[in-house]
């Protein structure tokens, strides 16, 4: 098994020529950790989106800047797919006109955010049949009692980690398609001989599903589907402006608890100035007694030009009273996201909607002609030909 | 409701024009009842067969000769899909060389029983996304409570009517693609439009659940899918020629125990010969005390250009030996198959080959225009545009 570890400290990235792997490696922690890398030269790297809409401040931070640096790895060696995955949301219900938007909204923020379509394949799940199709065929050799034991289904209609399908409860609420959709997910990651998949830690027991499924397919058909490894990514935790105790989520119901990407100065302020601290007087960075601000000088230090760590932030702001602080922090804010704001609201405006209709397009067609290209090795391995 | 009754006589219908509904009403037991006819003008019928290879005289007379017979509606009127279905035959393990041969085999034996491609859609059921897609969609408002408690699943695994999916041998046997597998029936159904699927009993259970699946999306959608109707199909029970109280079945060991439409005269007269009969001297119809002799009789009745009746069979050939009847029933069932042997034999050959890709081309494309105008609809409902 060959362990690599691979480091990124993406503020410094977004300015200067990607440095080598040696001279990152242990220096920051924030890091990719490439846990098993692929023997082969070339890495194929796979993550999905939820079409909620904008991203806020959480997404961005903890997944979407991630992408856009992975994009500097050379294009000979990394091949990078990401996918708004529409076909996992309708896993609950959805109202559709809310989706039609969101989906979109989704897309031109990922353009926003600074993906570009000609170093990665950026595409709608629902416009590559063949994730449907790849998940039939890997249903015919995942076990129902491994998806029994998943927790996300029970998580999802708030039930106890221990139920089972045939108690009452689940019986009454549980659909097919929750209860099947890490199958839906490895069918998502397979299809494009995925080498890599960053994730968080509460995805690692999908990915392993994902290894099981491919593992389940190759056992019975010969070597077709690559299992894949994690990308363990670093752990930003952006939490909630109302509730610092709880992660920054879109699930919330209040949406000052969130910045989205998208948000005016006028907005990024209003909802600093609403955000929940404490009434200590001075700025300390303390997460667990002072989680509040703390949260802010974390989202100031992922965004500030200087690089510098929490610490040293509440160290330049300790003479400010609550409000000046609150005000940096939306300057910070406001600065990190202005560039992509512009992007964002341009591409949502008439003038950059063909755009983005050419973008989706033009992503159908490359992943359907790359997932196609898997679907015929399985196809051919099944006598499905 | 309305109720129509829609009657066939097979025999008679493949020489004479096709009879007034009026005219067969109520007067023959050979009959499709169309048991909740559709509003609409357009009658659109599915039906599939699984790629096991030729079928046998149980396949043919139970199913597919009530296929070509429906070829004589008129086509403005009635729509065909006839589908071989490839994806619900990887449920359990297959031989990939082997299942490969066996798609092959099946539409040719479709064509050669007398389909005619430019009246019907016949197609692969795996050359055709939109029946995973579809299947997906269902899933997400498709009940695992009601799954669980379906039959077929069970007896696939030889386990008992109560077992649920927690017990032990369950959860060590069942897969998803086998427990789900009726969702992706009813998606086969729903993507055509379907009015009217015919259906033996045994299949209502899954007709109706193609049912539950249309309400339940058109509940959260609108009305987008058709409630299908069954055709309950006169019940044709071929029997085997070793166990006469069992139906005939490609899953017996022995295949001396079916009739393939591709035996030729030697094979049929070896397997007649062998087929397990009884020691009562002389010919009589008594399915209860005479399995094997009334079986006979009945394949005979079926195939007998004078329509005979099973007792008028008995009765014409009661001074016979068993060896005579048996000869006898040899020929008539040779004479039945003998232009479906040769249109198999010429398909399968080489100067056919190419005839057969290019009708499961055509099908193909055809079919996925047809499906693709459902999902586009599908979409649109759901907001996945």
């Amino acid at each position: 098994m060959i362990i690599r570890s691979l480091t990124f400290r993406f503020s410094r990235l977004r300015r200067n020529p990607i440095p080598t792997i040696k001279s990152l490696a242990k220096t920051t922690p924030f890091a990719f950790q490439f846990r098993q890398a692929s023997q082969s030269a070339v890495k194929v790297i796979f993550s999905g989106i939820q079409p909620t809409g904008v991203p806020h401040l959480g997404n961005y931070l903890g997944a979407l800047q991630q992408w856009v640096e992975l994009q500097k790895e050379p294009s000979s060696s990394t091949r990078l797919f990401y996918c708004v995955v529409d076909l996992h949301a309708v896993t609950l219900l959805q109202n559709p006109q809310q989706l039609q938007i969101w989906r979109r909204e989704t897309l031109a923020a990922l353009l926003a955010v600074g993906l570009d379509p000609d170093r990665c394949n950026i595409f709608f799940q629902s416009s590559v049949p063949a994730h449907c199709e790849l998940m039939w065929i890997l249903s015919c050799t995942a076990s129902v009692g491994y998806l029994s034991r998943m927790t996300q289904w029970k998580s999802k209609l708030s039930l106890p980690e221990q139920s089972s399908v045939q108690d009452a409860a689940a019986k009454a609420k549980l659909k097919l398609g929750l209860f099947s959709y890490p199958v839906l997910q490895a069918a998502d990651i397979l299809l494009y001989g995925t080498t890599h998949v960053p994730v968080g830690e509460d995805q690692l027991q999908h990915l392993e599903f994902a290894r099981e499924c491919a593992g389940n397919f190759n056992a019975v058909y010969g070597h077709v589907l690559t299992p894949p490894e994690t990308i363990l990514s670093p752990a930003k935790r952006i939490m909630s402006l109302k509730h610092p105790m709880l992660k920054m989520s879109k699930s919330h119901a209040d949406p000052r608890s969130r910045i989205l990407i998208s948000d005016s100065m006028e907005n990024i302020e209003m909802k600093i100035r609403l955000a929940m601290t404490d009434s200590i007087s001075g700025v300390s960075y303390d997460p667990v007694s002072r989680p509040g601000v703390s949260n802010l000088l974390s989202i100031m230090s992922h965004l500030d030009e200087e690089e510098r760590s929490c610490e040293e932030l509440a160290e330049a702001c300790k003479g400010l009273t609550l409000r000046q602080f609150k005000d940096k922090a939306s300057q910070t804010i406001d600065k990190g996201v202005s560039e992509i704001r512009d992007r964002y609201i341009h591409l949502m405006q008439s003038s950059g909607a063909s755009a983005l209709d050419a973008i989706a397009r033009q992503g159908a067609v490359t992943a359907n002609k790359e997932a196609g290209a898997t679907m015929a090795d399985v196809r051919r391995a099944m006598g499905l030909h």
